[in-house]
């Protein structure tokens, strides 16, 4: 957690500009221009990449076809040290010519998308417009990094701090990023990591630099259960979920700083002619603001008791009652990188040169992770366009001129970064 | 169907009671009192076999397992023909004195449960009473079937008409009585089948002789779904099904005549940070009167449509609005066996005769099938007791007297309505 003194000092020191070279000069090097040159040769080449990796399935927790798939592609763009950690997490370095085992730049793209086992993810072309769950968010930035690292490679750039190339698990599922935590808490590379870069989803005029909290419940509702028809007249813990759900849907929130919930994923039942068991939901909450995060979590858990207690009142508690176990399952932290960190600074000096306009933002992204830790952290998008992401008609746009402009953003960032020799 | 006008003449025609024996008479018979004191002799047997039987899973459309192993223990108890029908249905013959392909008594236990796959089933014995889902409805029926079988056989018990011993196939679940329905209009026996009883519970003094309707539905809510955070205000089907069965669930409906429904099993769902695609729900409702059902199934029908239009007003349809797709997923014929036909007389008059008071009921059963087709038809209890039915905690006694002075009443009803020499 970065404290708020030091915090402060940060904020308060004066900015050294005028001694070090502007961030946008990296633009100008002979290096980062013959990368860009090999990005718009091998365009094809990350278009087929993306939507290789989009076609092999990467549920949460069940990312491993896809991060043996990833591994090897960063074996083959030339990465040193390439393996899978214990959590299950990708990952290879770009050697560079500072101290060994000194600071080093993180660049993560997560591997897990948010559509369960046995969603077709086939993608379909339409012109430059890639169809398919997961295809955005966040498959199109694995295969820039991919592209990145080859196109360093072959022109030769030096960096002075090391790249860590990550495909990361554990971004959208349940395990509070889990993916992030271990590399940045458990993983050899966790005090090595002096920025870190997500690379997630693709408009490149936006710089996340405030974490968005979440909290996460999953709700399992009980009751006696029985028949339908000989047992008519019991609590049935059905209703009082849907009761939760509606009054969970009547919460007014404010649209800024912007609060938002959904109630998820359900099931539950033992057949069409029992009145159940038991029955679950999953919700999410999230706001910007850490207090109308707590206000929401209160009104979300009054509503719970009253869905119970509505229920245990309507209908016959004579073979029990219907309780409600709440269970909390994700817990993201809130979290935020100083306008002042070099990385958002070199963020915006970057997205201006290359004529767009930078802008600040809020999202909940693998950055939150880093940012609770007190670790400079942004989250940038990979270039194109894109819509629709958790959906199944989910898609990206991969004409050439918006996806390698777009791209090329996030290499000057990243460059800038490490320091070109 | 019965047509009005030939139940109507069956309801005038004079009972010729004088002309014929007793149906009590036959618990005199040195065949009954000997089959009884086997079924005495053999009451452990037919309690290990009650719990064999239940530790077989047998969900619906998932009940090969226990018909194969039903198959075997038929065939063990020495009945003829014994095979497992196209629909799945365990059967075989005691062969009566009449006419080969004459009229036939049919008398089934259904093998399904409402557990589906992977529910607990081991059961677990306190003293005389045994608890395990499904052990009551409709296992410890099965059992005693076989009970009858090797009794019969041992006391060399001669009766006129073939009685066909089931164990058949989709009572609990979806498919309106596959089983049965198999049985009475495609399978073999169909045009020799002049009476069924059904054996499902235990209640030994009830005989179901009305057929209570059913109309199951399946309703998907679909919706342009997306991200929790960056599309919140999107329509979510969740709410809109939360709603609808909010709603349901304030349905009046008479005690009498005997109306009930269930919002029983739901699912769906993207991941818990997704505004979910699609979400579902099924409906079972029933009413012992067809007009009270058709008024409970507009009701139904009209809270869907409310549910979906507050969504769709509640928030914003710019991706898509959401929609319901209704499918009917049952719809079980009611039916009535009048009180002037031969086995509903038999019936009382064995139980009567027994020492208990027979009361009839109406229910949704087996029977209702061959009720719908005019077949004469009743449900009867297996003996000992029992609760909870379609719940976890599902239990029956099988203390001796009262299990075994229960399945004697079935056995009279089974001898009477064949016919013993």
């Amino acid at each position: 957690m970065l404290l708020p003194t030091a915090a402060a000092l940060l904020a308060a020191a004066p900015v050294q500009v005028a001694s070090q070279p502007k961030p946008e000069a990296v633009l100008k090097t002979k290096a980062y221009v013959s990368a860009v040159q090999i990005l718009d040769r091998d365009h094809d080449r990350m278009v087929d990449e993306i939507i290789k990796l989009t076609e092999i399935p990467a549920p949460p927790f069940k990312e491993a076809a896809r991060a043996a798939a990833y591994r090897d592609m960063l074996i083959d763009a030339g990465l040193a040290d390439v393996e899978i950690d214990a959590e299950g997490n990708a990952m290879g370095i770009y050697r560079g010519t500072g101290p060994v085992g000194g600071p080093a730049v993180m660049i993560a793209a997560h591997l897990d998308t948010v559509f369960p086992e046995g969603t077709p993810i086939k993608v379909r072309r339409e012109g430059t417009r890639l169809h398919a769950p997961g295809v955005g968010d966040d498959t199109r930035s694995l295969a820039v990094l991919l592209a990145y690292a080859r196109a360093m490679k072959e022109s030769g750039i030096k960096v002075k701090q090391d790249i860590i190339f990550v495909g990361n698990v554990g971004e959208e599922g349940p395990g509070d990023l889990r993916g992030v935590r271990y590399l940045l808490t458990k993983g050899k590379y966790k005090d090595r990591v002096k920025t870190f870069v997500s690379m997630d989803g693709s408009d490149p005029s936006r710089i996340v630099t405030g974490g968005v909290g979440s909290k996460r419940y999953r709700v399992t509702f009980k009751g006696p259960g029985g028949h339908s028809f000989s047992a008519f007249g019991l609590v049935n813990p059905m209703a009082a979920m849907s009761q939760t759900i509606a009054d969970f849907y009547k919460i007014p929130v404010p649209a800024k700083p912007k609060t938002t919930y959904a109630a998820s994923v359900t099931g539950g039942g033992t057949s069409v002619n029992s009145i159940p068991n038991e029955v679950f939901i999953e919700f999410d909450m999230r706001s910007e603001d850490p207090s109308e995060l707590a206000k929401l979590e209160q009104a979300f858990l009054a509503v719970v008791k009253k869905g119970v207690e509505t229920e245990n009142a309507a209908r016959s508690v004579k073979e029990g009652a219907i309780t409600a176990d709440i269970k909390p399952i994700g817990d993201r932290p809130a979290g935020e990188t100083a306008a002042t960190q070099p990385i958002v600074r070199y963020a915006h000096a970057i997205i201006s040169a290359l004529g767009l306009s930078p802008r600040s933002a809020s999202s909940s992204t693998d950055a939150n992770l880093p940012m609770s830790l007190g670790v400079p952290a942004v989250t940038i998008g990979s270039g194109g366009e894109g819509g629709r992401a958790h959906a199944l008609d989910e898609w990206i746009d991969v004409e050439k001129t918006k996806s390698l402009h777009g791209a090329s953003v996030g290499l000057g960032i990243l460059l800038a970064t490490a320091g070109v020799k």
